[in-house]
C-alpha cells in the first residue's frame, strides 16, 4: 500500500489504425508521464475484460476514440509512434495520487468513468475525474478482481435496462435473447432479485441441456432455443399471455423481431447489441396497433448524461450487490501480459494479440480477462 | 331545426363477412330502432369519408369491430341477416334527442367519438356518449361538410403526432413520407403555423412539380422525391445538420429506413401506417448510438385513453383553426349514396360500391366522400 514509484513506460496492446483486431494489434511499451499534476492519479491496471465494444472500436466501427499514447519500444512500431490503447474497462490499483487529490487514497481499487479510458496497459495516469472508487485500500479483498474489472460495462448494462423503460412488478416477464452473454447473464440474477421472471432465449448447441441448468440455476424462468417460436409462443400462451414488459436484443435480424411477437401492449424492445449485424424487421401493426416501443441502450450515453451523484448510487448499489453475493460474474481465461521487454518475447507477444483477437470470434465464446501482473 | 320522424329503415353499405371490398360490400337498407332510449340521440348521417382504416376493416385486417345491424331489405341479403357498417368517421347532423340529453340538441352536428361507429349510413341512433358536438344548431354553416366529416381521423392523427413525441421548438424540422396524403397535407400546414419546418417526401410521378407547388402553397419547406437519398442528406446537410426531431411514416420498408438516416440524436420515429405493407428495417446502430425511438401512434387508441376534456380540448382547437382557416382539409370527390330504394336501382348500388372500393386503390388517390341526401 505504499507509493510506488512510476515506471517512465509500461506494457500495453496497442494500434496504430483501425482493421481487423489479428492484424493491427499489437505489444509494446508506451510512454508515461513522469511528473505527476495535482489532480492526477498513477494507475497499476490489474486486469481488464476484452468486450465486444472494445473489438468493434479496433475495427473502427465504435464511435468513441482511443486516447493517443507515443511508442517507445519493444514492438514492430519504431519509437515515438502515436498509437491508441483499446479497452473501455478494467480494475486498477491507485499507486500514487497528485498533491490536490483528497478523495482518492494509494490502495484504492477505482475503475473507469470515461468512455475511451485506454485499459489495456499495465499502468495509466489520469485525471482522479476519470475514475470511480469501487473499493478502499480498508476494504482489500472484499472484490475479486475480475468482479471489479468488468463492473463497467456489463452490470450496469443490464441494472439500468431493468430499470430505465418499464416499471417492473413482480411477476413480469422479461424476454432476451443471447441470455448466456455477460450482460445477459446478470439480467437473469438481477430480474430474479426483483421477483421478475426471464425467458432467455440461446442458440442451439450440443450442450443447450448444460448451458440451460446453468442458467436456471442462476434464477433463469425459463431458457428456450432461439429460432423455436412455437416453444416461445407457447411458454407465454401458458404462463403469461399478456406477454413480456420488456425484451432485451443483443442480436438482431429475426431472433429480435421473434421477441416482438411475444411482448404485451405497450412494451419496450430494448437493443443493446446487432451479434447478427442484421436490422431489426418491425411490422407497422406492432408499432401502431401494439403499441411497441423499439429503441437502443447505450451505457457510454447513459454515463456521460447521468449526474456523478447518479452514477456513484448505481455503482454502490452494484458493488453491494456483487460483494454479497446476490450477483455472480461470468467465468474468464486469463491472458497474462508480460510487464518486462525481456519476458516479451516475439512468440509471447504473438500469443498475448492471438489471444485478444480470439474473444472477438464469438460473442457467447469464453471471455477474455487480460491480467497485469506487477 | 325541428324534430324529424325517423324511418325505420336507412340506407347504408354493409358486409356480412370481412374480404376484398369490391366483392363484400353491398348497398341495403338497415333497421332504426323505433322507440328513442332516453339518453339516444337520433342522427342524420350528412357524409363520410373512406379512409385506408375503414378498408383495412372490410378486409378484416384492422384490430376493431364493426356494430352488427340487421337487414330489412334493397339487397343481396336475405331479410333479417346480420351485416356489419363500417365506417369509422362522419358528420351527422342531429335530427332527434332522448328525453334524458340535455348538452346536445337537434340541428347540432355531432362526429363520432367510439372505434367502429358505422358511419356508412343514412341515419343512426347511438347514445349521446358516443358523438362529440363540433357545431351548435346557432352556429351552422360555420363548417363545411367535408371538413366537419374528416374531423376525426386525420386533423387529430397530425396534430397529436406533432405534439406527442417531442417539444418542438420554432425552427424544428419534422420529415415524412407520403407527404400529400391527408395526413402529411395536415402536418404540413399544423407544423407551419407552429413554426416548424417539414421535409417532405412523396413518390415520384409525372405531375412532381405541380404536387410539390401544391404542398409548398401549403407551408412545406421542402418536397423531395422519395428514395432520392442523396437530395434528402443534401437538404439536411445544408439546412438542418442537427437532424430532424420527428419522423412520421405511413409507408414502411426503405422509405422509413431512408428518413431513420436524418433524424438527429434522441429522435423520435413515428409509424402510422404502412402503405407498402413491408417491415420497417430498424438498424440497431440508429437505435443504440443515435438513441432513436420507433415507435407508433394509433389515433384510436389516444383516443380510447385520453379523458373527454382532453378530447373536446382538442376538437375544440382542431374545429377553430379549421374554421379560422388555419388549416385547409383535402379535395373530395363525392358519393352519393340513394337513400330511398326507389332510386337505388342495381346500377345505382353498383356503381356506389364500385366507387367505395376503388377508394382503396391507392393511399394517395382521389378522397371519396360518401354522401347521404335528406
Amino acid at each position: 500500500m505504499s507509493t510506488t514509484t512510476l515506471p517512465s513506460s509500461t506494457a500495453a496492446i496497442v494500434l496504430e489504425a483501425p482493421g481487423a483486431p489479428g492484424s493491427v494489434l499489437r505489444y509494446a511499451h508506451i510512454a508515461i508521464p513522469t511528473d505527476l499534476a495535482d489532480d492526477a492519479v498513477a494507475l497499476h491496471i490489474l486486469a481488464a475484460p476484452i468486450n465486444p465494444s472494445d473489438l468493434s472500436a479496433v475495427q473502427g466501427v465504435y464511435p468513441i476514440q482511443m486516447a493517443p499514447v507515443a511508442v517507445t519500444g519493444g514492438s514492430a512500431f519504431p519509437e515515438g509512434t502515436t498509437v491508441r490503447v483499446p479497452g473501455f474497462e478494467c480494475a486498477a490499483e491507485v499507486v500514487a495520487v497528485g498533491s490536490a487529490v483528497s478523495d482518492i487514497a494509494v490502495g484504492d481499487w477505482v475503475i473507469p468513468n470515461k468512455g475511451g479510458f485506454g485499459a489495456w496497459r499495465a499502468h495509466a495516469v489520469v485525471p482522479e475525474s476519470e475514475v470511480l472508487v469501487i473499493q478502499r485500500a480498508d476494504e482489500a479483498h472484499s472484490l475479486k478482481v475480475a468482479d471489479a474489472a468488468t463492473m463497467i460495462v456489463n452490470p450496469p448494462t443490464a441494472y439500468r435496462m431493468l430499470r430505465d423503460f418499464e416499471t417492473l412488478k413482480e411477476g413480469d416477464v422479461v424476454v432476451q435473447n443471447a441470455a448466456n452473454s455477460a450482460v445477459g447473464r446478470y439480467v437473469i440474477q438481477m430480474a430474479r432479485n426483483l421477483g421478475v421472471r426471464t425467458v432467455n432465449l440461446v442458440r442451439d448447441r450440443p450442450e443447450f441441456d448444460a448451458l440451460a441448468a446453468d442458467l436456471t440455476s442462476l434464477g433463469a424462468t425459463a431458457v428456450i432455443r432461439d429460432g423455436d417460436l412455437d416453444a416461445l409462443k407457447g411458454w407465454f400462451a401458458e404462463h403469461a399471455p399478456q406477454g413480456a414488459r420488456l425484451a432485451f436484443n443483443a442480436v438482431g435480424g429475426a431472433s429480435a423481431a421473434r421477441m416482438v411477437e411475444v411482448l404485451g401492449k405497450g412494451a419496450h424492445h430494448v437493443t443493446y447489441g446487432a451479434m447478427s449485424r442484421d436490422p431489426v424487421p418491425v411490422n407497422a401493426t406492432a408499432l401502431i396497433f401494439k403499441d411497441i416501443k423499439m429503441v437502443g441502450f447505450w451505457m457510454s450515453e447513459w454515463k456521460k448524461q447521468a449526474s456523478r451523484e447518479a452514477t456513484v448510487e448505481m455503482y454502490d448499489a452494484l458493488v453491494a450487490a456483487i460483494r454479497a453475493g446476490e450477483v455472480i460474474g461470468p467465468e474468464f481465461e486469463h491472458v497474462e501480459v508480460p510487464l518486462s521487454l525481456d519476458d516479451a518475447t516475439e512468440e509471447r507477444q504473438a500469443e498475448v494479440v492471438a489471444n485478444v483477437a480470439k474473444a472477438g470470434s464469438s460473442f457467447l465464446g469464453k471471455k477474455i480477462l487480460l491480467v497485469f501482473p506487477h
